[in-house]
């Protein structure tokens, strides 16, 4: 005699597939859903449904969209002498929401990381590569900028100098210039409780004022 | 121009309903679904969709059940002389896993928390009431013990008394005998770190050995 029907221990055996979801956590979800007097299984299950069936990958920059080509890499308004490649879907959302940015976006679905074993075809290189070819016959004799916005993690970094091997060539030609975000402090950050390689990075990159 | 796709959107809000997921945990959930290759959005969709169809409530102990009347209620193996009142149903889940009860259960569906605006009314005491009255009727002139089994909480407390009050009658005729689990310290425990109220109940509850 099991405790829980089984499609209730279905609910929590799917939620539990969530990263950093266990399974009293999933349980709690799965008994929110059923105490919920709104339909709100009924509504994220619409919910999933419809992502599930209507939203992709765009075939440009590899973000999430509804659209083959979505509004970023449509839109006369974005430059496109600058890309900036990113790890997630949700890296494009931070700078979005922060309007600090009016170029081009890469998402490369992840970061090289032989401790979980992604290794360098698992990501979207080969992608990055077709899409600046694209992007350079494009822009004829203008310059492309590459701006590397992987997260100042071991991984990123490793990602962001396969990224820079990939294109040591271009580079050399001065048809590519690449970049990487700035690394420092953080704004509002406590000097006192920074890590020493956020410091070390802040000594180095230090500017006149 | 908005960032992401409607039903991107959509799934990240209704992820946002459950309690303690704020809206980045909710995107990060929806990414998931988004680069799952197993159909994993289709998947969680159909079980909740299972789960809103086909699961409720057992209608004697409130414990959720795909049949009007749960397994437990209906077996002949528990003791119908006992019920432990519980808050939620992954208290009975707690019980049954570790097998050490077998009596009946009843569900109360939270605990009275002015703090939350949650009075008595919105509990199932009068199912409660009902049930125990249901039971004694079944039991003849044999007692009947109601285990008060929720939490050590001050609101866990309150919905204890709350029972207390309710049949205080029935105690008084020796009908019904009270009992609420025991408290002090949990296996395991360090009894440096112990709480002074979990001390102080490990106190008053110590037993001759």
């Amino acid at each position: 005699m099991s405790v829980l029907p089984r499609s209730v221990e279905k609910v929590i055996d799917e939620f539990g597939k969530l990263p950093g979801v266990g399974p009293k956590t999933a349980a709690r979800m799965a008994y929110h859903y059923l105490r919920s007097p709104n339909h709100d299984a009924e509504k994220l299950s619409d919910a999933l449904r419809d992502m599930d069936l209507n939203v992709s990958f765009c075939e440009k920059c590899f973000n999430v969209s509804d659209k083959k080509v979505c509004d970023i890499c449509s839109s006369p308004m974005r430059k496109k002498s600058k890309i900036c490649v990113v790890e997630e879907p949700l890296d494009v959302v931070a700078f979005e929401n922060s309007a600090v940015y009016d170029g081009l976006y890469f998402v490369l679905g992840g970061v090289i990381s032989p401790a979980e074993g992604i290794g360098a075809e698992d990501l979207r290189f080969k992608d990055l590569k077709k899409r600046v070819k694209e992007l350079l016959k494009d822009l004829g004799r203008k310059n492309l900028e590459i701006i590397i916005a992987t997260n100042p993690s071991l991984e990123g970094e490793a990602s962001a100098s396969y990224i820079n091997d990939m294109f040591a060539n271009e580079v050399k030609e001065r048809r590519i210039v690449i970049t990487r975000l700035a690394m420092g402090l953080p704004t509002g950050a406590d000097l006192e409780y920074a890590d020493r390689l956020t410091l070390k990075r802040a000594l180095e990159g230090r500017r006149s004022i």
